[in-house]
């Protein structure tokens, strides 16, 4: 059982991980070795005191020093749910599950608006993880809406499970070759149905399903983290960096704005003090 | 007119500075080329994301070099009052006044607990600027409360206006060589009196005076801004880092724990853009 389990790898997660570090607490934390890509992408920040002028990639390179420095590591497990157990919680990663007395969430303002349907239908139809629902739509029709191409192995994954895939690449260069695959162009605009998912809306088109995977590395904190109260399409946090349920705290854009580098550094600063504080209250 | 006046030179004011700067705004801001002696003091800090295991002394040099390279100038004055005047601020220092349209205040933690009397003797018996106020005791009995050798000035400059002056310094090596100056040795605990101040009370002794300055960089904020709403101890603040006053916002040590870097960076950023949103709704 950690002490803490921080997820997202942009500014706000660094900066709970680097602070839990130098606190001696026992931390698991949930991102990407090459960190945040909205950091890497970034021209020039200007504003990140200290290091002046910097590009995205000169930044991200700083941050990965100073982890690599304190000798942290980052797991790279993308997190599709995070469920709160009375006194602790569990986070799952595909077939894994992990166990943290607090959470951190850090996950990032990328994903936070899903599509129409989307949040309604999770549990009934819509999955964001291949590995733990797959097998739920063996021989059926589902489709695949695709982040990014480094999902494309869960999408065949599906693929040898279902009877037909309907592949939503929402990205350049898409490659897929099972023959039960049909690649679908365009962005889907909401998930339909009664009790259960029945069709995938697009502007121009539905498709008929049983069941939609939305594979993307930021699942938004409300599909996420089941009870977890949103405001505006943020997380809501107080300036403690609570949120609603107990021991669970949010830091960086994914609690609003502004999405800038400072903030997010500092609320993730301010996120780790507070599960610290609640750890010793336990 | 300023859009933003920056009182405090810590790593909230740094952060609010070249955010503002970044924004193309002009703003003043009053501090020390030194920045902030807390920070030089820090031994060693890691989690400042991005600067690992600096000494307090590097991460300083790391601020200075941002704001030189940016071309931002910090003003060395000591903000000795911040006055709302409807649909602007005055702000004080010295002899001297500065309008702003708005105030970020990233005034620290040093001074925030005044001693007994203090704020409520505030302009009957109580001063924070000898230049201000020193004319109000031509040839009267004053004490002098020095929080460091950099006012020795002022305290002398107080000397040859008043008749007696008890001189407190609350550091070592205090050297003050007018004849009418008596040196107190000891911790004041608090100001007593009734309309006006009588006396300086020391946990030993009572001293009648018709007056105390606190000669100080740090001021109090709700003694600086009247009318500042406090809570604890700290400036009250919400998650926009917006105070009870319209167009005053406050970021760092100054709305509490915890003391970091991070966090007072982050909420310098947060400060300079709600000061540019409201600068925009005027």
């Amino acid at each position: 059982m950690y002490d803490v389990a921080i997820i997202g790898g942009g500014p706000a997660g660094v900066s709970a991980a680097v602070t839990l570090k130098s606190l001696h607490k026992n931390f698991i934390w949930f991102g990407k070795k090459a960190l945040s890509e909205k950091i890497r992408k970034a021209e020039l920040v200007r504003n990140y005191p200290g290091l002046p002028a910097v590009s995205g990639e000169e930044l991200a390179k700083a941050f990965s020093a100073h982890i690599a420095e304190m000798g942290i590591e980052i797991t790279e497990k993308t997190v599709t749910g995070v469920y709160m157990l009375g006194t602790h919680y569990a986070i799952a990663c595909d077939k894994e599950t992990f166990e943290a007395k607090s959470v951190i969430l850090a996950t990032g303002v990328e994903a936070v608006k899903p599509i129409v349907g989307e949040l309604e239908f999770l549990g009934r139809g819509v999955s964001y993880c291949a590995t733990c629902d797959g097998f739920l739509y063996k021989d059926k029709t589902i489709a695949v809406v695709c982040a990014s191409k480094e999902f494309e192995h869960e999408a065949e994954y599906l693929a040898d499970l279902a009877g037909k895939v309907y592949f939503v690449p929402v990205y350049k260069d898409a490659n897929i070759t099972r023959e039960n695959v049909e690649i679908v162009r365009g962005f889907p605009t909401g998930v339909q149905g009664e009790r259960k998912v029945s069709s995938l809306v697009f502007k121009d088109k539905e498709i008929a399903v049983d069941g939609v995977f939305f594979l993307k590395s930021a699942i938004s904190p409300s599909a996420l983290v089941p009870g977890l109260e949103m405001e505006n399409g943020h997380v809501k946090v107080d300036r403690d960096c609570k949120t609603n349920l107990a021991g669970c705290f949010a830091c960086g854009d994914c609690t609003g704005r502004p999405y800038q580098y400072a903030k997010a550094s500092g609320e993730g600063n301010v996120s780790a003090h507070s599960a610290v504080a609640y750890l010793a209250g336990k």
